[in-house]
């Protein structure tokens, strides 16, 4: 069950605007234990939500390194997004309507300190572990540089401290796509439709790779398609479509636009000096065949923390390996999760 | 410069339609010798010319493989194209107006057809070598598979005797971005334009690859640009607009639905069977961050043609690496050429 909280005060952005309060959509499962010490903190990517076992299957199961049983879990809906936290959907109260294109943009700081506020309006001061995938390990990341001292261990997987060349590209070119779409701009949820459902079947080449769709996508009869028939291009139009009917560009947009300018070393002395300061253990996890975030950069971000430890998951299915291998997942972080 | 041959009789389409008739533009470069042994045929890539020298730098040189002072060397713009050769933007005899989007489908059976129509009306019979990168590849492979016997030898620049799932769905989503523009579909040369560039985008970032963009896109003064202001992103804006300066969302079309149905398998008793006449001593040059066509796959092309031998480039600029590392390519090609 979704829960809300209504933080009441200005929230200043890290670019100087600020929002007249805001609210924050979050899930909790298991029981918060009479010393405060169990909480584990997940963050989600790009356009999840807070229900964080809906979209992470086997993890949060009595065997999963997410165990009910054990530990207060808590997933929150991050700030532009449209799964109940403010965003560009929400009413502009200087206008009475929806922000829309007027939703001003934040940045992974704000995030994370959205994060923070309803850390700390739940209670929770030290949180036992603070765990972020994809997009989620931007927020883990840079909530730790904000509060090094909160996390008593931290997880990171498939993921980076700063959006690289190749991610800001990727990205560039879904804002390409929404642009292209000139419903884009108007003032309803459904304006960029087209555009958003383009951008969608962008991010997933880049989610499942070569591998993946080679592994996956074959035509079942070995027959000879039309172009547009085949097996991949269905899938293509089927996934974006289905996030259109999800998901809003104006969303998508402040999403993407928080994650070019991610960066944990911005006015912190740069990236090694910020990551020098994450001093939590760390268990940093790699994908075999993921093309967001590769191997070597995952061990690169492991080498760069002071007690990083890096491991890497074998999987056919790219970046979305994170979603899919919950057994290797499980293995690799409940010993993490117990030392 | 650009010479055209006008072929006058019906064409007829592995679709069943016919082209009443077509033009073929092609560039040659040095002479036929006395007995019209020295022909190199190059096929060009996606959205190439027949200007060889032009698009592939450091080839067409006394040093190069392309020595236009030991060969002639042919290259042809191909079917669906824009560059003189019969496309869209064709008038239709029919209508007395431009195609546009009632261009008749074409095949990469066709427009290796077409490649041989203009080799005999150049009064060529035997071939000395036939190159192809990408997709001048798969036209490579299906002329060879039409024609075996024509060819005496056969280079295969990062490309594949089918296109893979992977491919299509890279080609689907650059269908989606161009759909998107609500332009597209008018009668004019400039419809869809937005969304091509967008198309564009997502075909370079899968040409250039993570290595080819965290190479060379980095900020060069170590800024922190706004959303939408980084290099990666105008360099993708600018290759986009850059395309739209020199072709048009109906060949860009025409040309992707040819690249999803390439399988020169198709109606041949399948791939193996295919590749297994193509007797052709047979090099296959992969490049090793191609994420477009994997070195795996490249490796098993070479294993699957009866005289194929694999080598492989080391780059860091993905399939683009074909345009842009003619050094290794003059070494390895210079020694093929002439066994």
């Amino acid at each position: 069950m979704t829960s809300y909280y209504h933080h009441p005060e200005p929230f200043v952005l890290e670019s100087g605007a600020a929002l007249d309060g805001f609210t924050i959509a979050y899930h909790t499962f298991g029981e918060l234990n009479a010393d405060r010490s169990n909480v584990v903190w997940v963050c989600h990517a790009l356009t999840a939500n807070s229900d964080v076992k809906d979209w992470w299957p086997g993890t949060v199961e009595p065997d999963g390194f997410l165990n009910p049983g054990e530990y207060f879990i808590v997933c929150a809906n991050i700030i532009g997004s449209n799964y109940g936290t403010t965003g560009p959907l929400s009413t502009d109260p200087a206008t009475g309507e929806p922000y829309y294109g007027t939703f001003p943009a934040v940045t992974m700081r704000d995030i994370a300190r959205a994060h923070s506020v309803l850390a700390t309006a739940l209670g929770i001061d030290s949180i036992y572990a603070l765990i972020g995938s994809s997009v989620g390990g931007f927020q883990a990341l840079e909530w730790a540089a904000q509060e090094p001292s909160r996390f008593g261990r931290i997880v990171l997987i498939a993921t980076d401290a700063k959006a690289s060349p190749w991610n800001i590209a990727v990205n560039e070119t879904q804002r390409m796509a929404i642009r292209s779409d000139s419903t884009f701009g108007k003032p309803s949820p459904d304006a960029g439709r087209d555009g958003l459902a383009a951008a969608r079947a962008i991010g997933l080449l880049t989610y499942r790779g070569p591998e993946g769709y080679n592994a996956t996508q074959h035509e079942l009869d070995g027959g000879h398609p039309e172009p547009g028939n085949h097996r991949a291009c269905t899938y293509q139009r089927y996934q974006g479509e289905k996030l259109c009917r999800r998901f809003n560009a104006y969303s998508y947009m402040s999403i993407l636009n928080s994650f070019d300018t991610h960066d944990i070393g911005r006015n912190r002395g740069g990236l090694a000096a910020a990551l020098a300061t994450l001093t939590a253990p760390a268990l940093v996890v790699g994908i075999s065949t993921d093309i967001i975030f590769t191997p070597a950069e995952m061990r690169a971000l492991a080498q760069a923390l002071p007690q990083g430890r890096y491991a890497e998951i074998q999987s056919a299915f790219g970046h979305d390996g994170f979603l899919v291998e919950h057994r290797c997942l499980n293995s690799l972080l409940i010993p993490f999760m117990h030392q």
